[in-house]
């Protein structure tokens, strides 16, 4: 490297700085920042920061990096739990936080046109004047461009669907700075090839998300929340099993293991309960409908010997409810100070959620480590957080040990190794043993044909 | 051509006749039969029919067929309408009707595993015993690896979704012959690129799909239909957006116009209906729902003018009033003997329904044809079928500047071309003004990365 050739980085950030202006970074902290999410990875720098505002700044940048062979890794609100937004291999994070308008709300035709950068508690707050609401709920403070990307759902996916379900077009900057709009405004479509739902669950190798078009929910006329606790987890599990068998439209049904309950007991100041495995429900709907709803659940969790029914109609208890659930992951965090998490996302057929569940629950006392298990049990997904001491190698490698033995156990069930977190760097391994070698190679081969310079979120989904 | 160069498909119509035996055919009768669906397009005969029963052996005739650049045009039971069966290229018809196995059914799990021949009613009759249903219903007798490739659905979408949120996974033998499995039994996954998605929809030319997993649902405890008549289609057509936007969960709202009206009424042999704007509903749930549900809705529509809010609680009422709106094509020919019918497929916002439809309306009394209007107005899709005296090629010219101002509109209107039909031959021309030249470049880059040789079911899709 010498002044007469300047390295390609090094080009796109002058070129770059001079669109932007201070809103191109080499700040050491700013790099630092965009290093990893909230996982267990180790962070890599990218060689800048761009803080872009449109989709034409989007385009220009993009051109650039696909000019000089830069790599170009998204970043929303950094909360992945896989290394998605890690830079492997340098080149620009492009920062896509700052895209948050709200472009377009119809409420007749119940969708809405925002940027990717908003999130999913600004858009509700926004909407909420209007009777709407959007129902995917992944818990954390996310973008909803990064929700997009990794195909999030959460704990309402049970009765309204995964983002998947919920997006109805998407507006991408592909590899080579091209602008397309996929899908549309109509409920449904029999259009050419399902551009959207390619690059939903993409996690940014495919192209970049800069506006997303919703589809959106009429508020119920009735809520009502419900607590209930178990003799056991398998109790607890069996009645999710008869539960959603019988198809009762639960909004959301979450189980928390005695850990995690002990854990959000004392994180979110949880007065009433005991620590012991519990389902934390929700019901939607008319005022007769989630009466009859609660009623039906309720019978079904006492014939498993569940104790204490509790339900909760007004807003602040439910929402007390369900910030305790969403606040999970911190309260783990909190329950072993020092530590990080690994969390593990196993998804399988609800009638193999026992035999998952309660697999993992034994390899988890196996291990030694500490473990809370919490999961959107409605659709046969639970997570465990593996608490580890931050650099300790050692326990790094148990932890990993007791992952890769849960999402065995997973797949030999019929499962996947990843329900709602995606792949990125942490889940590679597992997805060949998923979708075997030639479903592989067609990934690939879509890959190669979307972005033959690999410059888009390179090293993620594919280990090589 | 010479006998020491027989030419291709000769070669692959010997090789495949070794392999499957007379199941290849060549007769004439058979050809014809496989020269195009139930729409007003030329036929174009194959060289062959091969009558597959395996996987294994989709997988041989593929190989052949790419390694001799021999097209191949997937059949399922011939019901398109829009030119997709057509072998416009000639080559192979490859019909998988004979594939009808149900593999799997996993009651507790609510999905199963089927060979792409068996259809809908084959299923539910299948399925009729274990209290389950699949709900995706175009109306006609079609297969269900039809309706994955053409991204079908129907009267019950409004309340189910469509085929493309019905599909867990898929196997699909690719244009070289390789064999992969797509998607799996999980009710959600973050696992990759959605190459389920990707095939729905792509009209059989990325892949032939070879097995097939549904999601199932219960049988609801309750269902009740109603008929209501409207003093006018504007009023027919408000009652539906109303219904939608106050969120009513109907399975089923189905509008005919005065013309559909009489031809059924004539065809059907109902009783008691007048030839008026008429709407078709169903409602599913527990048995205070579907009350609840029909109360509302008889609400909505007497405030605009309906009269008689007719209820058939019992199934043979119900199975005669679907099977009456399901024979609504076939009314449609008979209305007007010695025809054929194109059928138009728009789908908009449903705020833009009145609109689109009033619109169309005009637009076919300007006409002079005969056009009986249809549709799936809960999804805001209708279609028109433009009754076009057989062989007389000026009513088709007419027929054609009918339907291309129909589409127009609906395109104006922020809609689509196609609802549910596919796109095929007919709707190519639309395609781009819908997507734009960018969108259209990636979904040909995808169909190079996946048939590189062009052998899967050329010329439908893309123009060239």
């Amino acid at each position: 490297m010498n002044e007469l050739s300047p390295n390609p980085a090094a080009i796109v950030i002058a070129t770059a700085r001079a669109l932007i202006g201070d809103r191109l970074s080499t700040n050491d902290a700013i790099r630092q920042q965009h290093g990893r999410g909230e996982d267990t990875t180790t962070p890599t720098l990218p060689d800048a920061v761009a803080f872009v505002e449109t989709t034409e700044e989007v385009v220009e940048i993009v051109k650039l990096c696909h000019q000089h062979g830069v790599a170009i890794t998204p970043f929303g609100a950094g909360t992945s739990l896989e290394g998605h937004v890690n830079p492997v291999r340098a080149g620009l994070s492009l920062d896509l936080s700052r895209m948050t308008a709200v472009l377009e709300v119809n409420a007749e035709d119940m969708d809405c046109l925002i940027e990717p950068g908003v999130t999913r508690q600004q858009l509700n707050e926004y909407l909420r004047d209007q009777g709407l609401f959007f129902p995917v709920d992944p818990g954390s403070v996310c973008t909803i461009g990064g929700m997009c990307a990794t195909r999030a759902s959460g704990t309402n996916a049970v009765r309204y669907g995964t983002i998947r379900e919920n997006v109805l077009g998407l507006e991408v900057v592909l590899a080579d700075g091209r602008v397309i709009q996929t899908g549309g405004r109509t409920r449904k479509a029999a259009n050419g090839y399902d551009l959207t739902r390619l690059f939903i669950g993409s996690e940014g190798t495919l192209g970049i998300i800069t506006k997303v078009r919703l589809r959106l929910h009429g508020i119920p006329e009735a809520m009502t929340s419900a607590v209930c606790q178990f003799p056991s987890l398998e109790a607890a599990v069996n009645s999710v099993i008869t539960t959603m068998q019988a198809g009762v439209p639960v909004a959301r049904i979450e189980l928390l293991d005695e850990v995690q309950m002990a854990a959000c007991i004392s994180y979110s100041k949880l007065e009433g309960y005991k620590p012991v495995p519990t389902l934390f429900l929700e019901f939607h709907g008319t005022e007769a409908g989630v009466v009859e709803q609660a009623e039906l659940v309720e019978g079904i969790t006492s014939e498993y010997g569940a104790e204490g029914f509790a339900w909760a109609r007004d807003a602040e208890s439910r929402n007390k409810l369900w910030k305790a659930r969403h606040d999970a992951f911190w309260a783990c965090l909190a329950a072993q100070p020092g530590s990080r998490g690994i969390a593990t996302d196993v998804c399988v057929p609800i009638s193999r959620l026992a035999d998952a569940l309660l697999g993992c629950k034994r390899d988890i006392e196996e291990s030694g480590l500490m473990a809370p298990i919490v999961g959107h049990v409605g659709d046969g997904n639970f997570h465990t957080v593996i608490l580890v001491e931050d650099g300790n190698p050692q326990a790094l490698e148990r932890a990993w040990e007791l992952d890769k033995k849960i999402v065995k156990r997973a797949l030999d069930l019929g499962g996947t190794c990843s329900g709602e977190h995606g792949i990125g760097l942490g889940k590679r391994e597992f997805l060949e043993a998923e979708h075997g070698v030639e479903a592989m190679a067609v990934m690939r081969s879509l890959k190669v044909a979307m972005d033959p310079k690999g410059i888009l979120n390179p090293g993620k989904i594919f280990r090589n």
